[in-house]
């Protein structure tokens, strides 16, 4: 990565990509800096090539245990201080999200479903 | 997935989302059904959430070796019969396509670069 480290904080932050790879495991913490969970997967719109959602996992932060969070993308912000995500949402509107279990699948192409979902994030849809 | 798969096929293609997971290791072939490779892994645009490039790992195919191939997401199209990514490129054009070898890492954030593959490949780039 020395030729990336190389470029000034600004290119990065404009241009730099990152694997899927690397975004899977990512901690996401909430403003106050406290971990919140990591991001177990990512879930792609096949047609328009973008990121639909970040599937939080919160490994038993406030007694959720093993439900996963589809957080919109747009929620989240990247802090390379942290080496992790940042959400600035409050643990009400965590605990009120959608949620599905470990070996659920939700629908991911009901879109009322994902409206609502975004509404409750306060975020515009990824297909709009 | 039975709720996915009861959808209409025209909900499917234009809805779906998938798993980032899921699209590493999958298959794509050319236009007459010939395996090229799979997918090795998505880079992530991380400002826009758009996937930039499925980098394709050919696995020997052509005595191309290990070498990486970014793809523009653009030119890979899901083929649901398959299983796998279409791509319409003949064996010239994956020759001369810029490549990078097992333990390089290019300069993603070099949008020269990037125009130069998005050019090679005919597609627009993911930042346009």
């Amino acid at each position: 990565m020395a030729m990336q480290q190389a470029r000034s904080v600004a290119t990065e932050e404009t241009h730099s990509l990152i694997s899927a790879d690397k975004v899977e495991g990512t901690p996401v913490y909430n403003p106050q800096g406290e971990k919140l969970g990591t991001v177990h997967s990512i879930m792609i719109d096949k047609l328009s090539g973008k990121v639909a959602y970040a599937v939080m996992s919160f490994g038993g932060f406030m007694g959720i245990g093993d439900r996963y969070h589809p957080l919109p993308w747009s929620v989240l912000t990247y802090d390379t201080q942290k080496g992790g995500y940042t959400v600035d949402l409050d643990r009400g509107t965590l605990e009120k999200a959608p949620t599905y279990a470990r070996g659920e699948t939700p629908d991911w192409g009901d879109r009322t479903w994902g409206e609502q979902l975004h509404r409750h994030y306060g975020a515009r849809a990824y297909w709009e």
